[in-house]
């Protein structure tokens, strides 16, 4: 399916959603609105499902990554043949479900720890900086200034914050990459589902790990200690994940637009 | 598969996983052990998997819910024809580390808001509840005593967490339960997995759905407020769940070892 990426800086977030008539879809702690990317406008859809806007030109409009995913799936990939290909496969049997609580579980982790280790190297394009700095202090509650949200480097609230966000990737999340074992009626134990990258050590990826790659591109982009996260931490399965996903990593439109990838 | 069930008061529960040589299973928030039942002996089973014991007469020894239900799917219920009865639909396809990322998210909401909300109304057996209650104290760090547990019923703070509760409940997992709408290539909207009771609106339950159910059960025998959860919140969606549920509610060996259900 033909596409074209419009990208748009921080500060601009909020009046796109507006311009497209989206309310925020997310909430902070205290309940405030939260507006985010991505958006996707399809003029080739020909009916919205429930979750979406339908602006004047008759495009559908979805401003929430799991809806997205749903209509793509909807849309373009259920009649695919080759159910692998599916984003959500065996969508009929419960599997969408557990991908929207699956997502929800994967936003708190790196919501929680992720966000505030990395949110503040943003590489933001020199054009809007100070724009998307201001933005940023908007986008939270409590009236913070830019400086404040740092979690200076070397420092003892870091260094604890890491070693929470190493602990609960190892706990919770870790144990979803490896391939569960299983014993036949032989008495032989196999796995198979292969010994992967993906969730259940499967060889080609589902939405779910695409929810963990997308944190993982934010991680890569913006936190420091990317480099030990993606070599050392939980075995170096997420930097498994993340090659493993790099054949889907590019993206249109981004030259000149925001800072190149290093 | 013909089972027996042993039924042990919470007094016992650390002495038993002791004598079956299983370590604790669960953590507190502050890295301490927290043991906890069920545990599984299976003498038909011929091989362990990873997480099992086998003690010195060969039966396969379990003693974690998630990993007993895995067990059983991969020892007796992989090999049923019909799909639907499998705790594990499609689980070749990642449905297992869906399943083991949606038992710590619901595990997270209960524990946060339900376990501290019935957790002292468990209507225990009079023949062992002083050494019940002891135990309750001991399971928990911080050396609090029996009477401190209580959230009074109509206090402020119970208030709170009961409306906490209800928010959490209504956000994070309803929309589990919803059935996913799917708009076809005609513009028709469809439910393709019905309105059932179930995850996505299934006719038949996943071990997901039993996970929820398993913590309704905790709370129908002891969450005061029980019926109002039942049949107000979530628009009732819990009831339905319970309700549904019901014909695999029974076990045997309950009478006269602990409280009967009102």
């Amino acid at each position: 399916v033909p596409y074209r990426t419009i990208w748009v800086p921080l500060c601009e977030v909020a009046a796109t959603r507006n311009s497209l008539q989206l309310p925020a879809n997310h909430k902070h702690q205290n309940g405030s609105p939260f507006p985010t990317l991505p958006i996707i406008q399809d003029p080739l859809a020909v009916a919205p499902a429930a979750t979406t806007t339908v602006t004047s030109d008759k495009a559908v409009v979805i401003g929430d990554s799991f809806d997205i995913a749903l209509h793509l799936q909807n849309t373009y990939l259920s009649v695919s043949p080759n159910a692998e290909k599916r984003l959500f496969p065996g969508m009929e049997r419960g599997v969408v479900a557990l991908h929207r609580a699956f997502n929800m579980f994967v936003d708190e982790i790196f919501r929680q720890y992720g966000a505030p280790l990395a949110g503040t190297y943003m590489p933001f394009d020199p054009r809007t900086a100070q724009s998307d700095k201001a933005a940023f202090e908007q986008r939270f509650p409590g009236n913070m200034k830019w400086d404040q949200f740092e979690i200076p480097q070397g420092s003892d609230p870091r260094k604890k914050m890491l070693f929470d966000f190493r602990t609960a990737l190892d706990e919770k999340l870790a144990p979803c990459f490896q391939s569960p074992g299983v014993v036949g009626p032989d008495g032989v134990a196999r796995k198979p589902n292969g010994d992967g990258p993906f969730m259940d050590g499967r060889e080609s990826p589902m939405y779910a790990d695409f929810i963990v790659g997308g944190w993982l591109q934010f991680l890569r982009g913006c936190l420091p200690e990317w480099p030990e996260l993606r070599d050392s931490w939980s075995d170096g399965r997420w930097g498994k994940l993340f090659n493993a996903l790099e054949v889907w990593a590019s993206i249109d439109g981004r030259d000149g637009v925001i800072p190149a990838r290093p």
